[in-house]
């Protein structure tokens, strides 16, 4: 395929109320350090359409979303060590960090103290405005490009890239595992990832949805429970119970009643951002030394881990493959909690 | 000394409105698992002066406050075997609990889920209401009676059982140590204890305290460092300094402003409980992977720990001894502020 940088073809919102449409951009030059991706997938996360619809504040338009992206390297530039042409690679979240502040040594180049850079709608290091995956090339730093291994089916894998780390970090670090009790609250493309991670973990998985409609669905991705927290009586039943509660749900929830399903040391984890604040009542947290917490993405050496895991667990996301064109039904079939449960545009039907 | 079990002398608040005065309770027989205790020394902590006054709720009045309890063991059961007569020993805030649940086989007596019974003011297993400190003989079941080691001096040890407690656990449990950077809100009972011990354990310890009054306090004490809280620059300095901020104010705080103060990682815990819930925006937490905890006081293992640690680094509390007709006038010195940092009750004068 032939790639003109002054003319790759993209979907972009143009303003907050129109439909994305077929669009061309422009991608840098392949710089020193650099890597051009081919992109075969890329998938659509619930956070693409709160941008583009304006819904976090005003945006550069055009925006091109994406940042669940899976391909191929094309290019490297002369100084790229750690990928060459022909590997499959990931990005995820960001394509740019400082690298020099204590959390970019740390590996948490998503806490960057001098800004972590977005894959779209974010200002990068030169002052460009960055382009997310929706498209069919894209020029990233090759530190954050990650290796796709081989087991992994490319287009499964490109939801991993937000919502499989979003979920593998906060459960790696409270410790989900063997003999340990993990509820995951909302089966959506957060919650689903949650639910496999988990369970391959070994932990013991518990689904806390609103209803019961996909209570058969969770047993398949390996929950050994459900309920439904549309019943009072859930919030009873399993007071107590749970050693880390992982909130994948965006709405507003009553804060202390799922503080009060914790046992003993336990921790209810937000990766969700509802715009209001939380209301937290003190003995919740004191009565059983309880942790409210929140978890956003991962850094790279994290992402990487995140990918190496499902490899070798056989994790992909449950998606539902769609043309560049279907991107608009999509994305109200995602408002309307429409999908199981990934979207992943096959990047070949924008060329 | 003699000793009657039906007239125990003591200091009791009658009703909420009514100061304390000199009382006779009734101890328990020395049961096969007991020990009597002869009390030398009992702390004021402020909750003593909250629960009196009927702030948490109705009592069953007369109420003997007092959870600070150091003294001399002066009778034991037949089955008792960790206690012998002459030793010393102390009574923190749990005098009884199932010993069978969960939590309680996991020394967390403190969170039975049977119901841990309070020193005073509570109703025992076998239905009598338990009676404090601020008398001159307890009777206790050896379990919750922690040994005090020689080398602390006994009068300064009765708050460690449970300022001292209340703000080691969260220290340990939050990993205070060499190379992480503690912060200590609130220079009080707890705040002080919090500052010597997270000294003791090797963390770099930064005081937040309202005013500058207490700074060469806090030097004495083993802070590094000391800001003004009333000074709106504080909260942007030290933004993203610290592993942990451990929050000894009962009062409301903001709590946005002060998880802002955290680390990558970093955990804010409160072991105060204000009436009023928090309010926390979900970026507060999901930014840098904060974590919003309580913490109360400890278990018995635990709080043995903390005994053994306070002995090996000759840690007690700052203490002013009062004589027991002095506790109502030390009630309003404590709601003052007025007192650096713990009254403690010499119970040779109850006698």
């Amino acid at each position: 395929m032939s790639y003109d940088r002054t003319q790759v073809k993209a979907y972009a919102a143009h303003a907050s109320s129109e439909p994305l449409v077929p669009t061309l951009i422009e991608r840098r030059d392949v710089g020193a350090n650099d890597v051009l991706i081919a992109i075969e997938f890329a998938g659509i996360c619930h956070s693409d359409i709160h941008t583009v619809r304006g819904d976090w504040g005003r945006q550069p338009y055009p925006v091109v979303p994406g940042h669940e992206i899976v391909g191929i390297v094309a290019e490297v530039g002369s100084g790229v060590t750690r990928h060459r042409v022909g590997d499959r690679v990931g990005v995820g979240c960001l394509v740019n960090s400082c690298r020099t502040c204590v959390n970019c040594e740390a590996g948490n180049e998503h806490f960057c103290l001098n800004g972590a850079v977005g894959t779209y709608a974010a200002t990068d290091r030169d002052g460009t405005t960055t382009q997310g995956g929706y498209s069919t090339h894209v020029v990233v730093d090759e530190h954050f490009a990650l290796s796709v291994p081989d087991g992994l089916d490319p287009a499964a894998a490109a939801p991993l890239l937000c919502a499989g780390i979003t979920t593998y970090s906060p459960l790696r670090h409270w410790n989900a595992g063997p003999g340990r009790k993990v509820a995951v609250v909302g089966l959506g493309g957060l919650g689903h990832m949650g639910v496999k991670l988990a369970h391959a973990m070994g932990a013991e998985v518990t689904v806390l949805s609103q209803s019961l409609k996909k209570q058969e669905d969770a047993a398949r991705l390996g929950a050994d429970h459900y309920y439904a927290t549309s019943d009072p009586a859930t919030f009873d039943v399993l007071a107590g119970s749970f050693d880390l509660v992982l909130n994948t749900v965006s709405a507003s929830i009553d804060a202390d009643a799922y503080l009060r399903l914790l046992a003993v040391d336990g921790a209810l984890v937000n990766v969700g951002a509802p715009p209001a604040p939380f209301s937290v009542a003190a003995m919740s947290l004191i009565y059983g030394r309880h942790t409210f917490a929140g978890s956003m993405i991962g850094g790279i050496p994290e992402t990487q881990e995140m990918l190496d895991f499902c490899a070798e667990h056989g994790i992909g996301a449950d998606i539902e493959m769609i043309a560049a064109d279907g991107i608009n039904e999509a994305y109200e079939r995602v408002l309307a909690s429409d999908v199981r449960y990934r979207f992943v545009i096959d990047a070949a039907t924008l060329a």
